[in-house]
């Protein structure tokens, strides 16, 4: 096995699609050698070596250690410095990369090999004795957390300590003493904390480093970040170990992060910070507010004048946005790093249209290049622009949007507020360990850190508003308070965050829906001329239909005709219904409902028009209807005139042990066929009268929870009789079709008998799950949660279609459907009708269209015109 | 198309085969004429004819008439009369007639022909006046109340009071005179009723017969008897028309029906009843007490050893047991009808294996002669011989078994009171219009009729038990009391029948399980020489094992382990479990569990030692053991000293919406891995320590619920590691396997995953039939009874396996499973286990086993073994 992939020189033994193996970073810095960029030499050890720790219980293979120090060797030879050397030493950083970029979650080492000899040697050589001890102080606080395990607050406390004392607020108006005697105290820190002292041999500094990373794939933190992006737990991380180099030997040299395009906007502009005199950590975590790259220009020309030719460079070889790390080390630049650049959903879609538009990639890359679920952001609320506001403060636009809730210090705290409201997070910076806070809050709000803090990058990552480095705001995370001037904010007052702007807006502000771009537009034109499966909506009223149309929906896939009763002036009439003692009693209430059904279905139909409209008949129990305690049995006595005890009464009779199997469905049409009749009285009616105002309408009769045919074609008769009486009494016909739900396992796997009779099938996925697991939505939170944990499910099948269970009854359902009926039109229109790995399966599966809500629409048009190319 | 066939002389046009176009009677008649029996000729109208009236609208074949009309003449030839002549006038009798026997069901009309002059030609041709008329008045009853809806009630009143007036008891004392008389006031009562005269065209009688009859095929008593039978409604009758022959011509005359073998005992003796001077129906309706047949030996010697001799060689024929109808009119015998006769269970085994000792039929015929259904009548309880029971009157046995419940006088009452509890059915005589109550109640009395009455039939059809004939009791159905001499028995008060012995017992008297014959031993090892499959038993204690293991279970297919905790002793350590606060507190209150189940499982292994025991980890959601109400939380409290607000939070937190679908199964043994481990524990430990006596112990760890691979995997392993930990423990090994339950329909589809790791399946069919589709048993049985009425199912899907869906599934997992493990052992034990039908599909789909409760074991070993035959 070969465990070290050497770069460095012209020539590295990796290459950019190695990242499995090597890592993103590994992988890249070959690369970059390769296309012959200024790189420090070094070398990666793979994966592959991390997936064999972890499968022997932190043994590594044999032959790792000599490899090692050949691969020393090599880098010795090139900067002609020598590990552990007194006089000349080479030192490293050690760096975790996998194969998927997870930012902040793994570890890094830098200045490895210093040590209280080599440090002097360093002084002498780089001939300044105030950046070997800032150096070596960095090693010692590094090494001793992430390596050592001694809480970096300590570090922290004691440098605040000393510059307090010495009065100073910078960390660079330490002086070289300043700094050595941190050491000395960062040393007796070590000591304490771990009754061992720090240790001294670098060879030893360098065993430790690279165990401490390859153990901390399986820190909560990482487990968390990939649990949340759907990384498999087996990939393990490679370990890049590179000489150093030094952005912090004085004012010649610098350290700095940059994208070759803004991540934010997406406009086509060099993007950046960078410290003079600084390393590169200094950047990224957020303690020192960095400066504009902008800048650079003016303080380093040419280095700029290089860097920009470069990463530009890079961006043409990978033909997509690059993220990178330089430093300058006495003006000389060296590119320490480059990935592809995260971005928000908004810089995604003009980055993709302007690199079209350059000639840089074609339409189908720039389609696969969005990830569907991303699209989201665009759709999502924004602070009203007309909306009062009282701007108190201003920080850095780290991620665009909206975000409004009730204010909490802590992740914690965050994943508690947030099941009783939406809630900001207010944290001085923020850390990995704060990602489930972030998961959960409607925005994210820090007194610290650039664009590129943790905070900016992993609230963009989530498509989370976010403003960072927000320094007019005093944070007191103990005693839970926001200090602006004279302002106090406590915990659960209301916030708003206007992360376009950088805005912090008191109180609880109105948003609205956001303009979509020309980009977006131009974006979605291409998305359908790939797409070849149409796209429709779950809509029960006009308004939601509209919204549907705007965002590009081809029809309705699911009305849910139920959500209509419950409108305040229906339900009492829905209510007499279920309480009639007679078929007649039963009618009566029903004909009053007619009215309200009709105009509903002619709203429908009027915004959908051309556009076929599946609308489903009565599905839920009838229980639903009724109050759930004896109070509302007392208001609703009064309200109908029907006595109390026979309300209770009913209640307690249609009360079920499991509703979700229960009498609902077409079990309901079946029993009572007049609620059926009415629906289809009040359907086609609304059909047959605005035929005859030439309005194109497509009306789909839809029967759900049909298990057997019999129950199908019990329903479908009725719905044709009494169609076929209501065209007779308009004297107008319409077409029209009678097709049914596959959502109980029956139906799918009879599919070829129902397809007999069926017109249509629309999978109704959600129920489809609950079947075909036994699982129980209301209730299946509880263990779905621990099964996700314990790894028993790689996703909630709720969320994420099962393809390899509930996909075979679907599969099932679609084949023997077809064998009856070759054209039997067929979609989704379960919650997974929205999600694109599912719609993706339900184009591979043949089906004619998927429907979900209308904010989803966009997405599923991107999911299906992906699953085209990707085929 | 034919619609006519002839019987009669030597020749017929049908034969035995061709029941479902003659019905039973025409083929029957039509092979007796064939055998060369003596049988008056006729003819019969097809099944096809009653198909293509109930198909439009009640229209009939266009040639029918005509051929009606020849086959008429055809009689009038062959018997030398004409029907409507004045002088020698032809009779017939008109009957109904389909595949399946429906006894009593169907309707027949006597004596048609007669009219106001043929009954004079009659009169002269008999040379009997008396009989003449009363031929014709019993046409006015049967025709004025079959043919033309005149309640026959009335009919009866005019005859009581008529024998009132005349102060005479039997109706063989009214003279012709009487008989003429009452004929007036029979048609008076028709011109009243129907405001039209009694027909008096033989012709016209002849057609609107045949069309009632037709219409009768689907009165709602039929269509009731057809669900109760499952006997499909499209097959129609026949209708068969035949020349009359007369009974009560006078002394030389004689009617009767009999078995060719005692239909309630089986055993070999000629069998039946009849009257000297009557017409057929006089001895089947119970209305006068009929004659035993060895009474006929001394009687007409001749005419007895004749039909002694045909019926006999009707029973070779037949190779079965025949229950026929004669009449001899005046000293010439004639059979009217043969059938195969119904009988008790225990007939039906002793007359299967005496025909197998006579060489009249082979074991495997014998075999398939037993419905397994009936076999249920010869294991259930009968009045325990060693009870001190007050006998107050006697009846005749009419069906054996025992009977105990409540008094009811009507149907409808017993309908509604069985809901309740247990009722016996009280009725001066029983109708077909009484079958919905006899199938409600846990027995039958009748104060008239023989054992061949309707009541005596029906029972014995049902397995029911019944006491026929019983005089010596007055039943006043209107006042709801029950007098025999001072003794008054109410509705409501309990009563106890002796079928067997035909003793009406006071009170409530205790039962007990029968002895099976020697005949039934016999019988069942031929069963098992045929059978293929294994048959085991779902049994939770040693108590039900034993039972099983005498019923002749080869092992125990399905302990549930939950069922051992609601012992009164237990229940508490299992409450403090589910309301522990952490695993701790849980471990140390499934600690207290263990010795308990381990002392079960020992029983269990010791009753079934050298057979498999199958043990289920615990199923049910927790919340099934927590009290239901605040007072049981009250009592609770005190006595586990735990707050009752804690109980009752917890209680509530465990509350599901649809805990079918909720945390139950492998998910509870996944969340809490220690319910897991204390079960398998108990199960390992119990072996082992038997293992130590060398007895011999096979368990087989079944893992519930299971949906997905993983599930299995992660309690699989567990169970493995405790097995192991334990028999180390005991330094003993024993073999085990761990394997899972087929009931969550994705186990199905994917059960070439779950076979790599599970050792064998078990299909829960009941879950399966839950999911599949989508009914919730405890919800389910409102609409499935609509369902049923509506003919939407044929069966309850949970009585009967859908073999067309749920079969699917079980198709589809058994052959995923055994591609992935081919030696899969693979068994049923949801409760369809048990049932004939689903049995034989389990055997024709390959499982290894069937598992069913105690008492069916012997049913689904029959099953099995006829599936062996059938296939």
């Amino acid at each position: 096995m070969k465990t070290v992939y050497h770069f460095g020189g012209k020539k590295a033994d990796g290459r950019a699609e190695m990242k499995e193996l090597l890592g993103g970073k590994g992988a890249n810095l070959a690369e970059m050698v390769n296309l012959g960029l200024p790189v420090p030499p070094g070398f990666t050890i793979t994966t592959k070596v991390c997936q064999y720790f972890l499968q022997h219980n932190g043994k590594l293979p044999k032959n790792l250690d000599s490899e090692i120090k050949k691969a020393i060797q090599k880098i010795e030879k090139s900067v002609g410095k020598k590990f552990g050397d007194v006089n000349n030493p080479l030192l490293v950083s050690v760096r975790s990369g996998s194969k998927f970029s997870m930012p902040g979650m793994m570890d890094t080492v830098l200045n490895l090999g210093l040590n209280d000899k080599t440090v002097f040697g360093l002084a002498k050589q780089s001939n300044n004795y105030r950046s070997a001890f800032d150096a070596y102080r960095r090693l010692q606080h590094m090494f001793g957390n992430v390596v050592l395990g001694v809480d970096k607050k300590l570090f922290e406390q004691i440098l605040t300590q000393t510059k307090k004392r010495l009065k100073i607020e910078f960390d660079t108006e330490l002086t070289g003493q300043d700094l050595k005697n941190l050491v000395v105290k960062y040393k007796k820190l070590i000591k304490q904390k771990t009754k061992k002292a720090f240790p001294q041999n670098p060879w030893q500094q360098l065993s430790m480093a690279r165990d401490a990373i390859l153990k901390s794939w399986n820190v909560p933190r990482a487990i968390t970040y990939r649990k949340l992006n759907k990384i498999a737990d087996d990939l393990g991380t490679a370990v890049s170990i590179q000489a150093m180099v030094f952005g912090n030997l004085g004012d010649h040299s610098a350290t700095g992060v940059g994208f070759t395009r803004n991540p934010a906007t997406g406009e086509d502009k060099f993007y950046g910070e960078y410290l003079i005199n600084a390393q590169g950590e200094d950047v990224v975590s957020g303690i020192r507010t960095p400066k504009q790259i902008q800048e650079l220009k003016k303080e380093m020309p040419l280095i700029y004048k290089r860097l920009y030719t470069l990463t530009k460079r890079l961006e043409k070889h990978y033909q997509d946005v690059q993220d990178f790390e330089f430093t300058v080390e006495r003006n000389k630049l060296y590119i320490l790093q480059t990935r592809t650049g995260k971005r928000t959903a908004q810089a995604a879609i003009k980055i993709a249209v302007d690199m079209v538009k350059q000639g840089l990639i074609t339409k189908k890359q720039a389609v696969l290049r969005i990830q569907p679920e991303q699209i989201d952001q665009l759709l999502h609320p924004i602070i009203n622009p007309k909306a009062k506001v009282v701007v108190v403060a201003k920080g850095l636009p780290a991620s665009p949007g909206a975000g409004v809730g009730k204010v909490v210090f802590s992740a914690d705290e965050a994943v508690k507020q947030s099941k009783k409201g939406p809630v900001i997070l207010v944290r001085t910076e923020t850390c990995p360990d704060d990602i489930h806070g972030m998961d959960v809050a409607e925005g994210v709000l820090t007194a610290r850190g650039g664009m590129t803090s943790h905070a900016a990058v992993v609230a963009r990552g989530m498509g989370k508003c976010c403003i960072a480095g927000c320094e007019s705001i005093k944070i007191h995370e103990k005693n839970k308070k926001i200090i602006i001037d004279k302002l106090i904010i406590k915990a659960g007052d209301w916030l708003s965050l206007n992360g376009t702007k950088g805005q912090v807006i008191l109180g609880k502000v109105q948003t609205i829906k956001p303009k979509l771009s020309n980009d977006f537009a131009q974006f979605m034109k291409w998305v359908d001329q790939i797409r070849r499966i149409k796209v429709r909506t779950n809509a029960d009223n006009p308004k939601d239909a509209k919204i549907a149309r705007e965002f590009g929906a081809q029809g309705i896939g699911l009305c849910r005709t139920e959500h209509m009763f419950f409108a305040q002036e229906r339900l009492p009439f829905m209510q007499q219904m279920i309480l009639a003692d007679n078929e007649e009693q039963r009618r009566k209430a029903l004909n009053k409902l007619l009215p309200f059904q009709k105009k509903d279905f002619k709203g429908l139909f009027k915004t959908m028009k051309g556009f076929p409209v599946t609308i489903r008949t009565l599905d839920p129990p009838l229980h639903e209807f009724l109050p759930k305690t004896k109070k509302e049995a007392q208001i609703l006595s009064k309200k109908i005139k029907v006595s109390e005890k026979k309300i209770w009464e009913k209640a307690e009779e249609l009360a079920e042990v499991n509703p979700m199997l229960g009498h609902r469905g077409c079990r309901l049409g079946i029993t009572y066929p007049e609620i059926t009749e009415m629906q289809v009285k009040a359907i086609i009616s609304a059909a047959c009268e605005l035929a005859k105002q030439k309005i194109k309408v497509i009306p789909e009769i839809m029967i759900p929870l049909v298990g057997h045919l019999n129950e199908f074609v019990d329903q479908e008769k009725l719905a044709r009789k009494i169609a076929e009486q209501t065209m007779k009494k308009y004297k107008i016909r319409v077409k029209y079709t009678v097709g049914t739900m596959i959502e109980v396992p029956r139906a799918a796997l009879t599919a070829d008998q129902i397809a007999k009779h069926a017109e249509f099938f629309s999978f109704g996925t959600n129920d489809l799950t609950q079947m075909g697991f036994g699982f129980s939505r209301d209730d299946a939170g509880k263990f779905i949660k621990i099964y996700l944990e314990k790894d028993i499910f790689k996703n909630d099948p709720f969320q994420v279609l099962d393809q390899q269970g509930i996909g075979q009854l679907i599969k099932t359902g679609i084949a023997k459907g077809r064998k009856t009926r070759k054209d039997l039109k067929i979609g989704i229109c379960g919650e997974h009708g929205g999600e694109p790995e599912s719609i993706k399966f339900c184009c591979k599966v043949g089906m004619n269209y998927v429907s979900c809500s209308p904010y989803r629409i966009p997405i599923a048009r991107l999911a299906a015109a992906q699953a085209v190319i990707e085929k």
